[in-house]
């Protein structure tokens, strides 16, 4: 009896995790592969919350495949040990026999466990990983699906912003905030706005390089004095020598509110405000910069198609325990494999050589890196002068 | 001897101001005028800090024209007295015999009290205003050009992040802050979201009614008991009853950091953490909302653009202390005029009408009213992946 194929996704949404849907829909089609999708992650399969995927129509195929956010609903939960047996289980109810798990590092370590789990019961279930985070944090792939379109909407956004900001000829410095809790890729993203017509930003805060608080000050009065504007870009997860939050130290920061990620610009805010001048603005992206689908990267969007589509034919040929991987070629990207066990868990962060430390910036070799990943626009679909988006949660 | 013509931008930016400045220039090219644009607004007049706009080149123009921010810069600043006399001087020495001020109505008071100076003291000096806001608040005039853009990025942006919101099986408080002081034109673009697919926003608070702190509550409990989540648009200028911001009240906010605008989403969220839940997140658009050219509506451009070309039209034709308005006819958009006096200080509010109390929500003639207004994808240059813009400061 054929066997089906299950899909969940875990952890943050993106603006291509729904293309990567698309990627696996269609091509397990193609192949006459019953495809159900597990609504809010893998808590779907727990939950016996499955719905048939293949029933989707070719009309709501295509909104899917450049609608943000994740169109099945995802989830945050750690599989306990329990809860193996459990998947099993319904994978039985189901006659599943392929099980793609969308994430990143946490939830490769899921697929990798899973995999373990369904060898050493003499199951015949085979485990495919598929990448996803704007962080582009997963080791042994060239990039993750979901980074692209987050980096062009924040090259974008830092570009329209600069230029707003220097509106006026008056003294100003504006504090950016970009997700990314330990890996910089986001923020350094924020490089490529500058072109011979915009040179913000003028200072790049990133996670990889400990946060100095006098070096920090130094580095704008300096910036400011020169130009009277200072437009600075800082990553959410940017730490001090010993690894802490700089903002959530000795309560310094008991007028910011809630001890929670995000405090960072209010921090930085206060240190220019004391110090240097009160003109000063702060824009958090938060949760607009993984959810902008409306200038995604077609590259990354046809990456994260590819990424479904090749996770669906290895898994069909019986590959298991590995995770689909990005390569560059010359001419595009090639989808390739890694075992599961050397992605889960590990964290890859920017190359130090890559980052200028002198001048708060990253390298040519890092902007020809991200260069690649932002290109092209998606032909998204428009309805009454919006986009127009899908899910089925 | 052939008079030149000057124009301005004062005021906050918008991402289609610089399409007005293209209508301008192409315009007055065509009657083989020389075109002189003032940087950072009427100040670049009082301080003779003009630049001869009709040099820029037809490519450049074309990036001109999709560029977000003003490119030859804005002011903030009220003239004195004094200063009508000074720039009279420099109109003498540069030969200028129509002056353009694109603005809102603090601008149009400006641009009214010039008009009436030049003829006081006998010159031949014609005045033409230009409007602009993403407030969309001068009166006589169906809408403001860079409003259309705003509101497209605005409901796009709820959409997506809507999606984004409701991705866990999980209690969720969204609460987004709008700009809009007085008017909640803005805030009400986040009605256009909703869709067969989208259900949100929820909630929508306008400066045009009270704000209750307990009405408020009760709302988002209401709809928090049936959904479990709550998505919440805001306006940045929603008053209490006596017309003071609620957040300013008692020193009640000293947790919020400063006391200046942009701090209502902090003070909703601290109300819905206390009473409600701990599961609120809050983004404030700040002046992404007023730059983001990349998702600009094309009817919002080309009204933009028609603005310049009929002011400059008009001028030549001795047409002064008027107002450019906009009137919607039944295929489109035509350009009309209104005396600077009737538009110099006036404020537009929503209509109450238009504003359905009980449900936090605007009625069908406000979606009616707003939706012809984001229309249509701007084709804007890209280069390197990004939308490639321009600036003359």
């Amino acid at each position: 009896m054929k066997k089906n194929l299950v899909f969940a996704q875990s952890g943050g949404p993106t603006s291509v995790i729904n293309a990567t849907c698309y990627g696996i829909i269609t091509e397990a089609k193609k192949h006459g592969l019953k495809v159900f999708a597990s609504k809010y992650g893998i808590e779907g399969i727990l939950k016996d919350n499955l719905i048939d995927a293949t029933e989707i129509s070719d009309r709501d195929l295509n909104i899917l495949r450049y609608s943000p956010s994740a169109a099945f609903g995802s989830c945050r939960y750690k599989l306990k040990d329990g809860d193996f047996e459990k998947i099993c289980e319904i994978f039985e109810k189901y006659r599943i026999g392929y099980f793609l798990y969308i994430g990143g590092n946490d939830s490769m370590d899921t697929a990798h466990r899973l995999s373990e789990y369904v060898i050493n019961t003499g199951r015949d279930i085979k485990v495919i990983g598929l990448p996803k985070t704007i962080d582009n944090d997963l080791t042994n792939t060239y990039c993750c699906p979901g980074y692209g379109s987050a980096a062009k909407f924040v090259a974008t956004s830092v570009r329209e912003m600069a230029l707003d900001a220097d509106v006026y000829d008056k003294e100003a410095v504006t504090i950016v905030e970009v997700m990314g809790r330990d890996s910089g890729f986001l923020t350094a993203a924020s490089a490529l706005a500058r072109d011979e017509v915009v040179d913000a930003p003028h200072l790049i805060y990133l996670p990889e390089v400990p946060f100095e608080e006098d070096v920090f000050l130094s580095d704008v009065e300096r910036v400011f004095r020169k130009k009277g504007k200072v437009f600075i870009t800082t990553s959410e997860g940017i730490k001090d020598k010993s690894g802490n939050y700089p903002y959530l130290r000795d309560g310094k920061c008991d007028a910011f509110g809630n001890m929670q990620m995000g405090g960072v610009s209010r921090y930085l805010e206060h240190l220019v405000r004391e110090n240097i001048t009160k003109r000063v603005k702060v824009i958090e992206f938060s949760i607009i910069q993984r959810s902008a689908a409306h200038i995604a990267s077609l590259v990354d969007n046809q990456v994260a198609t590819m990424v479904g589509k090749v996770g669906v034919e290895k898994i069909l040929n019986g590959t298991s325990d590995v995770m689909i991987s990005i390569e560059k070629t010359d001419t595009g990207f090639e989808a390739g494999t890694v075992p599961l066990a050397k992605v889960a868990n590990y964290t890859k962060s920017i190359p130090i050589e890559w980052i200028d430390q002198q001048n708060r910036w990253v390298t040519q070799d890092a902007i020809e890196y991200m260069l690649p990943l932002i290109q092209g626009q998606v032909d998204i679909p428009y309805e009454n002068g919006l986009p127009k988006y899908i899910r089925f949660i």
